[in-house]
């Protein structure tokens, strides 16, 4: 399972398409910061610390440093720099620029992050929802570049998303547009909650937590073999990884568990689709057993469409691209600069 | 419960709005013609049957001179009238004006609808998915009208409806935009089968169907009280209004069947919010326990919002609005005359 994140393949300068801009995202522990040319290609990247608990403006000033060299780095005239980028978990007010509580960056709390930044860096600044951020990354250069509709979900300790419709991101009327982890795939009253109390999300299923849970609850009949059993007895901690691991070694509960997350998955993707109707759905995130080109991942990938597709109307079934996302953690600074070149041309 | 259909209120042609367009909704047992002003009034309308068996070059003939009639009617030239919106159920493919095997009008299979009604009417036709019409109708004229976007359900035989985003309409990338009732709320491999033989969806719970089944599923507890028991004992079908009026009538066990009914729309309202949050959820058809102003109705709503905000993301809670629609059956032609509005404004 990796951790969601491929390194950057840099273009250097000299070929990169003028003008840029740059993006941030904003993580609970680190701020991934990035230079990116017109064609959305990144030139220069780092990863700060975010120290959170030292505040929006703290951070806001570090990132505008950060940027600096970056600039310096690659060659690039502040003045070919338009527009910043910033997104952050929510939840969050877009249009006002400001954050409400959001739990991953509590000392961030009612910060007016656009403010802050744009003062930092001397630049108009676009203002974004994280994992929308990174779906516009997929949409403008990633899995979704080819077409004008894309819905990603990313698949980590929560489950998140973006939706771009008619070439438009869907922020929503109260930036909650692309919430996709909360979408309820079961209804029954004693369906698992997820890590806002929300009963039967698809967060709830296949975020690591649902994962995990699984796992557990099919370790408890003492009658099943597994190797799950051996690792957690002798001290591991079940964790998506060590399920991934097992369900590669062959451990058929292991493989379950992966399966089980492929169907609730699914089940999640064909909601979207009868919903918004894309051209195509894009899953990343870190829990992705393994992605693209992993035996592990492939087959994953080849069950979630295969159980989509059990359940699509039938001039879906085979229209509908489902697909892995393809910039990993780079989805977010990439797509975070994305919309701000987009707020630059709009001006 | 109604069936869903208002009287329309005619202006006066004197005092509406120029130019007109023309709307036309296509069910399988009859059509909706409407001429609509410029400001989504309805001067004039009538209601023949589809006969369907016929096909659609005869009905689009049909369809026309009935057009010719109200225009005579209602003192509206015909060069006035722009442009015609016809609205059909699907499957179809929006941009190419054409039908595939709609399961309502078997006699329109493959038809090519936006030319034969362009030929009939010798007017350019907007062709459009009856739901999203409705949606439009309401987002132009009804529920959504003081909002950017909206998403309208409604409930009937099937659970329909369309999405309305930044003021667009969402036809989808395979004309399967705002297909909420295939939606699904139930992962369990064996929840209900809806029409399409797909496993736990919104329509599944939420269409005639799934309330009446689950009336019966309530009655083979025969130790539990109901008059619904006698009416059926007494040779009565068990049907929504049957349920409906045992509901208001007192009747536990089906304002238990209503109860959940409310609860499992609320899951379909919530997975909408937390994809696209919308301005607004209007809840639309013909199975709303008699809608707004009705007793049940009232209770019926205020049901749905208890069991949304239950679930519902903490800065949508009080956000989001939960409506009944407002226009009725003449949604689907108001909105078909909307959407060739837009379609005339944008050539």
């Amino acid at each position: 399972m990796s951790d969601g994140h491929k390194a950057t393949s840099l273009t250097p300068a000299a070929e990169a398409a003028r003008p840029f801009c740059a993006g941030v995202d904003v993580g609970g522990t680190n701020m991934k910061i990035g230079l990116v040319d017109n064609e959305g290609r990144a030139v220069a990247f780092v990863s700060i610390p975010t120290e959170q608990e030292k505040g929006a403006e703290d951070a806001a000033g570090r990132a505008a440093e950060a940027l600096e060299r970056l600039c310096s780095q690659a060659g690039v005239r502040r003045d070919d720099v338009l527009r910043v980028g910033v997104a952050t978990p929510g939840p969050m007010d877009v249009p006002a620029g400001r954050l409400h509580s959001p739990g991953n960056l509590p000392g961030w709390r009612l910060a007016p992050v656009r403010d802050l930044f744009a003062a930092a860096t001397g630049r108009p600044v676009t203002f974004a929802n994280d994992a929308n951020a990174a779906a516009w990354g997929e949409f403008w250069r990633g899995a979704g570049a080819e077409y004008h509709s894309m819905v990603l979900i990313t698949l980590g300790t929560g489950v998140g998303g973006g939706i771009v419709v008619g070439d438009q991101l869907v922020n929503g009327a109260h930036s909650a547009g692309g919430e996709i982890g909360h979408i309820i795939i079961d209804a029954r009253d004693d369906a698992p909650l997820n890590s806002l109390e929300i009963r039967g999300t698809l967060e709830g299923y296949c975020g690591s937590y649902g994962v995990v849970g699984r796992a557990e609850a099919a370790l408890a009949d003492h009658f099943v073999e597994s190797s799950l059993r051996h690792s957690v007895t002798g001290g591991e901690e079940l964790t998506p990884l060590l399920i991934a691991n097992a369900a590669e070694a062959g451990d058929e509960l292991a493989q379950g568990v992966v399966r089980d997350t492929a169907k609730y998955l699914a089940i999640g993707v064909v909601s979207c689709a009868h919903m918004i109707d894309p051209e195509c759905v894009a899953i990343g995130g870190g829990m992705t057993f393994g992605g693209a080109g992993h035996p592990l991942g492939d087959w994953f990938l080849d069950e979630v469409r295969n159980q989509a597709r059990a359940r699509l109307l039938n001039n879906l079934r085979d229209a509908l691209v489902i697909d892995f996302a393809k910039l990993g953690g780079d989805a977010g600074f990439i797509g975070a600069a994305g919309l701000a070149r987009r707020d630059a041309q709009a001006h």
